[in-house]
């Protein structure tokens, strides 16, 4: 499948003065923000959707949030155009679909989307779910490789690195090789750009991988991940209950607190190989 | 000012099984989960927003949110009602006005909120702001008083220590005293929180207040902290380039990577004593 991405340049970081502290001592010096900026995203020309995000990889950033939040299939786009809005202070990103191909959902009404969450407009739980399947039995993962997966993913986070104010989210194989690294200021952004390579790479569903988030895991991003039919979800920090919930009701592995030599499991735990009863 | 808050009991947990792994050996235990559920925010009886909220607090959440998004002036709140959801599922909080104020923005097109981000079909960072005055110059803080504030944050966070999973915001005066503390799996619903209950306790702006937020710091965060009239927001994290950029425009004090020995000031340090140049 080969989609046509228009791309000018995303700057991921900001240069700026700042005057660090340390034992009561301070210095300005030059330091690198993660980069904060409006992206609206545009299906066939008309708005869907403003987000705050970070610059740089906004096809993926437009087709995922479309795909994940149940507005267009996959196999529909045609083609993503980015641009800069007119006022210059954001971004502007654009996905056509094949002809024929139809948009689903209420969008027109409810879709909203912001730097952490894409719910908006809808009142209960119910409202806010997208209709899916649950995902398929899939894959099954050793215990040692899952302890190690949040050391790969930090050291491959070169935007933290220089800023220290970025989420990200990492595709693994079963076998624990990064696959795809995204990051954001918003921790869903960072999973819809995952998942909006993979649509953009003809590779969805994700039904032999494994999504790792560095932070807490909320209902939004579980639900992504379930339309993305990704199988096993794993988090460096806690899960909310909605996100322990929905994981059972989909048929997903929800670990969280991964850290090497312990973490929690929500759910699923038939797809975790190795564990002994204590 | 008395207003009248109905208000039925909120669970900002949620008690779940979950499987314990330690050193390679399972283990089935209780947990507490940090509750995550949807809020419908109304005024006068018609929908402005839904937030995935943690519940409790829910009439300072919507106060809050509807004054830090510059939809309503803190004088007009006259009653706030909260309530289930007909479906049982979700929260609505009611917000009601006096008589002959006006609701101001235009909300009906262009408000709805999210876990993280009150940001929503806005394309540009005009387009994003809440037009408001820049804070006022306000108190100074020692440095010293600064670098003791994280750890009295997370000693005050009792949901935190059950779940793991909620970000805090902390009201703190100059010399240091934690004066309100509230949690949320949203960062931002955390600050509208405590926008919110100082909202409906006549102490807006809090000009002689200090914000600290467990997290990192948003755009969104600054904006609604520059609403309330806070001078300093400080963050254990970092902040984003947007954050500072509208810290510095709005004559705030704005700290990160809050920690004993050290700490980055990106705008306004002139309000931090006992700084030595290095």
């Amino acid at each position: 499948m080969a989609i046509d991405v228009e791309r000018p340049e995303g700057r991921p970081t900001e240069r700026s003065r700042v005057i660090r502290v340390r034992d009561g001592r301070a210095r300005e010096l030059p330091d690198d923000l993660a980069a904060e900026e409006p992206l609206e995203i545009r299906l066939r020309g008309e708005s869907v959707a403003v987000t705050m995000r970070t610059p740089g990889h906004d096809a993926e950033l437009g087709v995922g949030f479309l795909v994940t939040e149940g507005i267009v299939r996959p196999a529909d786009v045609a083609a993503v155009r980015e641009c800069r809005s007119e006022e210059g202070d954001g971004g502007v990103v654009d996905v056509a679909l094949r002809p024929g191909a139809v948009a689903t959902g209420g969008w027109q009404r409810n879709f909203y989307a912001t730097s952490s969450c894409g719910v908006c407009g809808k009142a209960s739980i119910e409202a806010v779910r997208v209709a899916t399947a649950p995902v398929a039995d899939g894959p099954r993962v050793e215990l040692s490789t899952l302890e190690a997966l949040p050391d790969r993913l930090r050291k491959a986070q070169r935007v933290f690195d220089r800023t220290g104010g970025l989420h990200g989210a990492g595709l693994f194989t079963p076998d624990g090789r990064l696959e795809l690294l995204r990051e954001d200021v918003g921790r869903h952004n960072a999973v819809d750009k995952v998942v909006g390579r993979s649509a953009l790479g003809g590779r969805l569903p994700l039904a032999e991988r494994l999504l790792l988030v560095s932070g807490r895991t909320s209902f939004e991003i579980v639900q992504k991940a379930v339309v993305a039919g990704i199988p096993i979800v794993a988090a460096v920090s806690a899960p909310s209950s909605l996100a322990v919930r929905l994981a059972r009701e989909a048929n997903m592995t929800l670990v969280g607190f991964l850290r090497p030599g312990g973490f929690n499991v929500y759910a699923g735990a038939e797809r975790v190989e190795g564990l002994a009863r204590a």
